[in-house]
């Protein structure tokens, strides 16, 4: 089995809803950037990252310019030996940040493909450990009125969520209490709720508040400062007293290994599509695992339910589509609270393309 | 003052021998990312960067597409302004990696404008300790018979070299040892000799060398093992019984940070074109000092002779020129084994554009 020929396509694509969270400010547009992957019988995996509105080209040049070339006529089926390839050809500008974008997206292809030979949905070729997984309603919402908000939340309710997660990391920390506060009251005392401060403190900042929040009955709180602070994350897991979880801003397993073993994480978080694709997410769920830890991840809930599903040790998948749903052929199917991994060979995510061949960025 | 105008091109060169270490194997050519930057005033400030063969096209569209935009029109002067905008325009696609090439040319620039603007070269205008700045000759050459080796060592010793590195790495550790005894046996025991394992080893494999490296005399391991091993290289430090350097794979200050307060490090090596330009070398040099460290230099000399020129706890400047040498109007002057900063204004890098066109790779 050969790998014939490789495709990659970055698109420019504006949000429904402009978001906002309290580092990236607002998004008006997010770029996709797609992998298409041919094997000598006929058949194609199909792979994808997202960046938040930077960086799309760079990735797609990286594909088309220094991984395809090396990746031409070897087998598909040996992804641990081309993984290594693409890190290794990759590791100067690479070892995490913008590299690990393209080998994901060229890596979950790769397992596509190999979800089409077996036919096998991936959540059961990776491990099969459930198809139902649980699921939470992550809002991108630190700009929106505490009216928006519960409006926002009543809607997921609606739609079956019994977890909800919220944006906090405002100018005051008396307006995200109030908020928090609001949103606990809706729902009442059973609901999980998770916040995400997305990076926006100090250490002692984010000490401060998670003192206040976790009256709250707060699941976990998200990204409380720097990724680059791991000393800083266990500092404000013991002295603030509530469980950390984090993951989208660390690109590589020695990144997730250092968070965990130094920084005190208790839900790592990553996201397939920055990270090093599905061989580098399985790693980590193992590692996390292997710490008696839960896993969870971030975005791209079309790809983690079948991640989450493989596992022994899912804990709650992040549901929130991006804009992105309005090209993908079957929407996630969320009952009860829980998100069901598809049955469809390989990751099952079926683009429409001429819907897409409108936002493209010619190279 | 205003930033009116940026290009940036993208050049693939040959190198006029194929160089190889332990880890990247046979390079046989390189790739030269440049950075043009206008003021209102005519003036202009150039930056470059490079590869060892891959990802110069993503870097370029980084700078084209993502940086551009953001920078035009902005005050050159507010390089600390204009860094952390570019750092946070890239974040989700960076927090070092190959993002950091791209902010690394650009601040290069700005510096050199800098410079111009002030009519200083950069040595004086970022602290101005010394004009001479020790050198060493650092060989790429595991591939080298030990006959080709000494021959190398000697022409070093004839151009007034008193320190030299060379690559260890090989299959047999014995092999190592025959070469670095060949060599100690040619230079005598006052010239200082460094070795370079490029990340080859194992931290069991490292230790086990460094015990029988440190008969011969070396004043530095360089990269024992991967950089990902914060906690490995402090186990090297500590039983291998050996003062270790790093950097040339880490691209940010806080995986420097990482390096040297956990790891260990001895002799903090940043390369100005891969971790952040020089607004992060000179964080990165004081940060040595406060942790009372000296700082050296990976590749790119006729840049770091200022950088290392400017502070107080200068140690060797790595010379290799990679191949560019051809293409810089002014040479770097050794003279008695150090390294002369020049006294023209900013960097005072005057590349040969006619001589690069033939080289340049269109998007």
């Amino acid at each position: 089995m050969q790998i014939k020929d490789i495709q990659s396509a970055h698109y420019r694509i504006a949000l429904p809803v402009v978001l906002s969270d309290s580092t990236h400010g607002d998004i008006p547009f997010f770029e996709l950037i797609t992998v298409k992957l041919q094997d000598n019988d006929g058949l194609e995996g199909v792979g994808y990252t997202y960046t938040v509105g930077c960086g799309g080209a760079a990735i797609r040049a990286l594909i088309n310019r220094d991984l395809k070339p090396v990746l031409l006529d070897e087998d598909p089926r040996r992804i641990e030996h081309l993984w290594n390839k693409m890190w290794w050809r990759l590791h100067w500008v690479g070892r995490g940040g913008l590299a690990a974008f393209a080998i994901s997206a060229v890596d979950i292809a790769l397992w596509d493909l190999k979800g089409q030979t077996q036919s096998e949905p991936l959540w059961r070729l990776l491990g099969g450990h459930s198809q139902r997984v649980q699921a939470y309603a992550g809002g991108i919402d630190l700009q929106f009125s505490t009216e928006e908000l519960c409006a926002q939340t009543r809607q997921n309710l609606q739609n079956g969520f019994r977890a909800i997660k919220m944006k906090v990391g405002r100018e005051k920390l008396s307006d995200d209490i109030a908020r928090v506060q609001a949103v606990r009251e809706l729902i009442g005392p059973e609901i999980v709720l998770m916040v995400d401060a997305n990076m926006r403190w100090t250490v002692d900042a984010a000490i401060r508040a998670a003192r206040v929040l976790r009256d709250y009955g707060i699941y976990w709180l998200e990204e409380p400062t720097l990724p680059e602070d791991v000393k800083g994350h266990a500092r404000i897991a013991r002295e603030g007293g509530l469980p950390i979880a984090a993951g989208e801003n660390l690109h590589s397993i020695y990144e997730f290994r250092a968070m965990i073993e130094q920084g005190e994480l208790s839900f790592p978080e990553p996201d397939v599509a920055n990270m090093g694709g599905i061989s580098a997410w399985m790693k980590v769920a193992q590692l996390a695992l292997g710490n008696h830890l839960p896993i969870t991840s971030h975005g791209v809930h079309d790809l983690h339910v079948h991640l989450l599903g493989a596992v022994a040790n899912a804990s709650y998948l992040e549901v929130h589509g991006f804009g992105l749903e309005r090209f993908i052929a079957d929407p996630l199917q969320i009952e009860n609270g829980e998100a069901l991994a598809p049955d469809r060979p390989g990751h099952g995510v079926s683009f429409n393309w001429e819907a897409l061949a409108e936002y493209e960025v010619r190279a």
